[in-house]
């Protein structure tokens, strides 16, 4: 997908809402466990009724690697079932070296047919680089995250040769922006971080940035969008279990379609407020 | 798999050599495409022909991840099929918040039994502790890597506020220490920084280094051994290509048992005079 069809999508449904598709056989409501894939039926179901709203899926690979080969088989009825105008992330936070991280990105951009993936940076630019020769496919590195563990590494600070103090992240951010173009690159940003997302957008006033943390981990979805949108929005906002667990019963569609709402309504208001 | 377990098998079969099974379909012998399982029948042939020499095997993820669901199930087999008293490593390089690492330990422990996995750092401790939850299982952080990309972020220089000046894999070996032991944590140390080792054991006398790059890419096994060895060896050396494709026909499995043993017996004579 490429950049102006995903903004085409956010100015069509006023939304910028990720859906994380973390779905985890212990917690889907129990009605569901006679079908016979029960979590690509709790997929197709939070799908159904949450497209409406929603501008991008994101499953998180670990759910479904955790369930063994059939796992991987509700992954990939799941991917395609998505309507094919919704973006898809795997978060699959890969980073290995140069032919590894090859076959990594045929996997997920060619087997699965994502359109794009969460890749982690320790190991530097040609564990990235092969990512980002596909077309029209999107990665999307780590800088920034929403967990307590952030502060271990990505928030040291480094005296480079310019004498510049930078933060790890900072110096990722920096170093990865010539790998790639704001047409196939995007940054996961933390939503607890979003105090930080002015300095960021002075960084990297185009890219778009992933989000996680608003909701569950207690991130502010207006303090996100208000520091980190640019005027071609500029912003994938993720939600996960505030949504496809807003209720453990029967109804657990119906109350993800409500809380989609709600969020795309809230994120309509943002875009009026601070797209420019 | 405990560490004086690993010791014994190391004495015993005096070798610290660990086979990477990097099975790449495109690759394998094309007689062995017939079979109903491919990859399995080539990693059957290979750990056959070099489990005399061998005291770990390594598969590495993202070549069974490229076959879909049908991938995963020739990983399965492959690691019920390596003997019990070999130590086994999921190359997987996983890197994810809390309850998402905890999923991917579940999965390689649990699922597929696998004594250790390879983690990336790059998220801090909470991505990493729920691995060393484990009993008698292990985790392999990655320290400083075998490609040219380690460059860009493993040797950028910090100023912790002790104000020495510390490399980030560095940071990474000294920070992440307390989150483990001795008995359940590793690092992964690339051979092509062989003459890092000396300073790499400075800090760390005690752990095992998993060593990756010997061979195809370029590092010494003299070297890597003489630097990186400690009393109970601390070191697992792995080769991939240099093994298991070190012939491209049906003598494959004869050439593979030919070379894990002239390795082998290289690391006999290194194990006398550099363990200690």
């Amino acid at each position: 997908m490429t950049r102006s069809e995903l903004f085409g999508q956010i100015q069509k449904k006023q939304s910028y809402l990720c859906v994380g598709l973390d779905t985890d056989i212990s917690k889907i409501p129990s009605h569901l466990l006679k079908s016979d894939d029960p979590v690509f039926e709790f997929n197709r179901q939070i799908i159904d009724a949450t497209k409406e709203f929603t501008v991008a899926y994101k499953p998180n690979l670990a759910f479904y690697e955790s369930l063994g080969w059939k796992g991987l088989q509700s992954l990939a009825k799941t991917v395609d079932y998505i309507p094919k105008d919704i973006f898809t992330i795997a978060d699959a936070k890969r980073g290995d070296i140069g032919n590894t991280a090859s076959m990594y990105a045929k996997t997920f951009f060619e087997l699965y047919g994502f359109d794009a993936v969460t890749v982690a940076p320790y190991m530097g630019s040609d564990s990235v680089k092969p990512f980002l020769e596909y077309k029209n496919k999107w990665t999307i590195l780590l800088a920034l995250t929403s967990n307590a563990g952030a502060n271990d590494f990505q928030l040291l600070v480094h005296s480079p040769q310019t004498g510049v103090n930078r933060k790890l992240f900072e110096e990722v951010i920096i170093r990865s922006q010539p790998w790639g173009t704001t047409d196939n690159l995007m940054y996961v940003v933390g939503a607890t971080q979003a105090e930080m997302l002015s300095d960021i957008r002075k960084m990297i006033p185009e890219h778009f940035l992933l989000v996680p943390g608003v909701g569950a981990q207690g991130g502010s979805l207006h303090d996100v969008s208000k520091y980190g949108m640019n005027k071609e929005c500029g912003l994938l906002v993720n939600s996960s279990r505030q949504i496809i667990y807003a209720s453990p019963g029967e109804d657990f569609a119906e109350k993800a379609n409500a809380e989609a709402k709600r969020i795309q309504e809230e994120m309509s208001r943002y875009l009026s407020e601070f797209a420019k």
